[in-house]
C-alpha cells in the first residue's frame, strides 16, 4: 500500500514531465484510455483449446531451424513451413520428414506468402521466427486468422504493437505468447522455486542485461546480419530487452501482484560499429555509408508499483564476455549469474559468494525446477542454448495439448517488449521517467505467481 | 563536440522537467549563478606550500586512529589531537610519542574545542575523520583560519555545502582534499595506467559501487553504531558514492577535460535495517521506534558532458558480499573488480574474462603504478585496506613535501560528493534528471588527466 502510494505519487509528476515525457504520457495514455473505453475479454490465465496442435512456422533461418529441431524432438506435429528463401523451407521440410512425418506444405517466394499458411483450416499454432519488423504483422495476421501464435524475441518492438497484440489476443480470443527461452533456463527456474521457497526473503532489486559483442555477425553477409544491423540505425536505446528482464520479471511476479510502473533510461554514444567497420571493411564499402545511432551500452532502471526496482543493460557492439547478469535480491539473499553465485545471509563466515552447481551434490539440488528433473536429459541432448530451448517448447506444448493457459501470455509479451520503445522515449526527454502503460487494465493484481513458479 | 551538443540539447530539457526537477535547477543554478557573479581564484592546479607540514587531526575514532597509523608509518609530523571524547585523543597522543615524536597538544571535551586546535599558528595541515554532518563546519573553519585540510568521504552531504567548500577553498587559497582512498588501490591506479596508455580505446561506461553489508556496524553501541545509523533516518538517495565514484572519475577524467552533466536516481523501499532490529533488539529498544527512509538499494545513472554514462549504486543493509564493482569499458576491452578480470578485444578465442592478479608474473605489471612499485611494501605493511590507506597519505605527503598541487581538489570533493543530495533531489522528483553544478565554472575543459594517472 505504501509503494503503491509511491507509486501514485510519482503518476503525479509525470504530468509534469514537460516535453518528451508529456508526449509520451499521452501517446500512452491516448491508446490506454481509447483501450479502456472498449469492451474487452482478458486473455489472463485463459487456457488454450486442449489437443495435439498442428503447427505451422515462418522463419527458417539459424534461429527457426533451431528451434524446428527442439519441436520434432519433443514430437510437435509440424504440417507447414513458410519462408521467403525457398532453400530454407525445403531444407527445413526435409528435417521434418526426416523425423517419421510427411511432407509438410512449403510456402516461400514472396513477402506476404505467409499469410496464405495462415489462412489454412488444418493449423492450430504459429511460430514466428522472422525478422524483428516482421513480428508484429504476422503475430496479428495469425490471430485474427484464428490461430494461437508464438513469436521470437523481442516480441514487438513499437508501443503502438504492444497495444495491438493485447487488443487483437484480447479481441480474437487467440494467445501471443513471446518465446523468452531464458525463463526456462536451469538456473533461472531453480532460483525461482528458491524465491517461491522464501529463501530470498522480500524482494527488493534485480538486474538483467544482454551482454553480447555481436559486431561480427551484425556484419555478416548472412543470417542476421542481412537485417538485424539496420536497428542500429534506427533507434537508440535497448534494442533487445527481453533475455535480461523476462527471468527477473517472473522472479518478482510482473503481471502477477505488481507491474513495471515507470522507467529511466541512458545511453553512451555510439562507437562499437564505426569502429568495428573501419578495422573489417573497405573504405568503399557501402555499408561505410550507414549511419548508427544505437548508443554501444544502454542501460535503463524500472520501478515497479511495489516499489522494487531493476537495472536492464543492453550492449552488444563492445567486446564483453557473454552476460545476462540475472541478478536477484531480497532482504535474506541475492543471487547472479555468469558465474552462478549466491549468497544468503550468514551463509558463511566471510561474507562471501558461494558457487551454485548444476551437480547431483549441490547443496541447492531440491529446488531444482521439475521441468529439468524430467527432461533435463533430453534437453541437454537436444536443445539449443544449453537446453533452455528444448524444455520451453516442450512446456509449452504440454500448455497446448493438455489445454493449460500459458506460462507467458501476450501482457508479459507487451510489457518486456515495451522496455525497448519506452528507453528510447525516455532518452529521447533526457533521460526523463516514462510510464509503461498497464496493458492488463488492472487485471495484474489478481494473480501472484508465474505458471513457472508453481506448476509440479 | 557532437556529444556536448547533445548535453546541450538535455539541458533544454531540464526546465521543462516540473516541479521537483525545476526547484533542483533553480536550486543549484541559484548558487551556481550567484557564485559565478563573484570574482574567485580557481584552485586548480594550485599547489601546496613547500613543506614539511606540522598536521592536526581532529576525529580519532576507528577511522582517525588508522589514519594516524599510516601517517607515522610515513613519519608525518603530528603536533595536534582533538576528539571529543578525551580517551580517543590520549590514546593517540601515546601512539605520536611511541614513534618517537614529542607529546602532541590534545584538545577535547567539547564539540567546538576542534576551533581552538585549528586556530594554532603552528598547524599547516589538517585531517578531519569525524562523523559525517562535521565535516563541512570543521573544513570550512580549517581552511579559513588558514590550514589546508583534508576531509574524510563522504566529503560533504550537500549541495549547499559542495559550494561552500569551494568558495571557501578558492577565498582563502587553501585546499580541501577529500581523503577518497579508493581512488589509491592497487587494481584502481593499474588500471587508471593501463587507460592512458590507450588499451581500453575510447571509452564508453563505467560502474562504481557501495555494496557493504554494515547491519551490524550500523545497530553497534560504538564506533560508527553512535551516529551512522541516523542518516538512514534522514535521506533516501546514495549516502556514501565516493568509494565507486571517485575511481571511475579518474578513468574517465571528470574534471580533467570531461564532467558530470545530468543524473537520474530510483531507491527501492527499506526493509533491511527493519528486519535487522526486529530480529536482534529488544521491542522496547528505542531504536525500534526510529523510521528509516534510505531505500535499501539506490541504483544512480549519471550522464557526463562527453556523453558518457555511469552506474552507481549503493546498499549497506543488505546481505551482500563486499564490492565497488569498479568498472570501467571502452571501445577495445573492459575491466571489472570482485574478482578482478579484463577483456580485451580478441584476448583470447572463447571471449573470456581473464582474471587479474598481482603477482610478479602478472601479465600486465609493467602497468604497476609507480607509487605502488616504489610504496607497495610498507603499503601492504602498514597500510589499511590494503595498502592504498598508506598510499593515499604518502601520495599526500609527498605533494605537501615538494611543493605539488593534491592530486584530488575541492573541485572533485564537491563533484563526487554531490551525487548524494542530487541523488535525493532525483528520487524526489520520480526520478527526474537533475542537473550537476559547474564546480569548476568552465575550469574542467582546461586539464586532461588526473595526476595520479601522469605522475612518474
Amino acid at each position: 500500500m505504501k509503494e503503491l502510494g509511491t507509486e501514485i505519487f510519482s503518476r503525479r509528476r509525470f504530468v509534469q514531465l514537460g516535453a518528451a515525457a508529456a508526449v509520451t504520457a499521452s501517446a500512452t495514455y491516448g491508446v490506454a484510455s481509447e483501450d479502456e473505453s472498449k469492451p474487452h475479454r482478458s486473455m489472463m490465465n485463459v487456457a488454450f483449446e486442449k489437443r495435439e496442435p498442428r503447427i505451422a512456422m515462418v522463419g527458417l533461418g539459424g534461429r527457426g531451424t533451431s528451434l524446428l529441431k527442439d519441436l520434432l524432438a519433443a514430437d510437435a506435429k509440424i504440417v507447414a513451413l513458410c519462408d521467403i528463401v525457398q532453400s530454407k523451407a525445403e531444407d527445413a521440410g526435409v528435417l521434418v520428414v526426416k523425423s517419421g512425418q510427411k511432407q509438410p506444405e512449403l510456402f516461400t517466394g514472396s513477402d506476404r506468402i505467409y499469410e496464405k499458411m495462415m489462412d489454412r483450416k488444418d493449423v492450430d499454432f504459429l511460430i514466428i521466427a522472422t525478422p524483428w519488423s516482421w513480428h508484429a504483422p504476422m503475430a496479428l495476421y495469425g490471430m485474427r486468422s484464428g490461430k494461437d501464435v508464438a513469436v521470437e524475441v523481442p516480441g514487438v518492438t513499437t508501443l503502438e504493437d504492444c497495444w495491438k497484440i493485447v487488443k487483437t489476443s484480447e479481441e480474437t480470443g487467440k494467445h501471443c505468447v513471446m518465446l523468452e527461452n531464458c525463463c526456462y533456463g536451469y538456473n533461472e527456474t531453480l532460483i525461482l522455486r528458491m524465491i517461491h521457497s522464501g529463501l530470498f526473503g522480500d524482494l527488493l532489486y534485480g538486474e538483467g542485461a544482454y551482454l553480447h559483442d555481436l559486431r561480427e555477425e551484425l556484419f555478416s553477409n548472412k543470417g542476421e546480419g542481412l537485417w538485424r544491423r539496420t536497428e542500429h540505425t534506427l533507434h537508440n536505446g535497448n534494442l533487445y530487452p527481453t533475455h535480461g528482464l523476462g527471468p527477473v520479471s517472473n522472479y518478482m511476479g510482473i503481471q502477477r501482484g505488481d507491474r513495471f510502473a515507470y522507467l529511466v533510461s541512458m545511453s553512451t554514444p555510439e562507437r562499437g560499429l564505426d569502429d568495428y567497420r573501419k578495422a573489417h571493411l573497405q573504405p568503399n564499402d557501402p555499408r561505410m555509408q550507414e549511419r548508427y545511432i544505437t548508443g554501444d551500452m544502454n542501460t535503463s532502471l524500472i520501478k515497479t508499483a511495489a516499489g522494487l526496482t531493476i537495472t536492464v543493460k543492453h550492449t552488444v557492439s563492445t567486446p564483453h564476455p557473454y552476460d545476462r547478469i540475472n541478478q536477484i535480491a531480497g532482504t535474506k539473499g541475492i543471487f547472479q549469474d555468469y558465474p552462478a553465485r549466491i549468497y544468503f545471509d550468514g551463509l558463511n563466515q566471510d561474507e562471501a559468494w558461494e558457487p551454485v552447481e548444476n551437480t547431483p551434490e549441490s547443496k541447492w539440488k531440491k529446488y531444482e525446477h521439475p521441468l529439468w528433473t524430467r527432461e533435463g536429459e533430453m534437453a541437454r541432448k537436444n536443445g539449443g542454448h544449453g537446453g533452455m530451448d528444448y524444455i520451453m517448447l516442450y512446456r509449452l506444448l504440454e500448455c497446448l495439448r493438455e489445454g493449460l493457459a500459458p506460462d507467458m501470455d501476450v501482457y508479459d509479451a507487451a510489457a518486456w517488449s515495451s522496455v525497448g520503445p519506452l528507453s528510447e522515449q525516455s532518452l529521447k526527454g533526457g533521460s526523463a521517467p516514462v510510464e509503461f502503460p498497464d496493458f492488463t487494465r488492472g487485471e495484474w493484481k489478481k494473480r501472484n505467481a508465474s505458471a513457472i513458479a508453481t506448476l509440479a
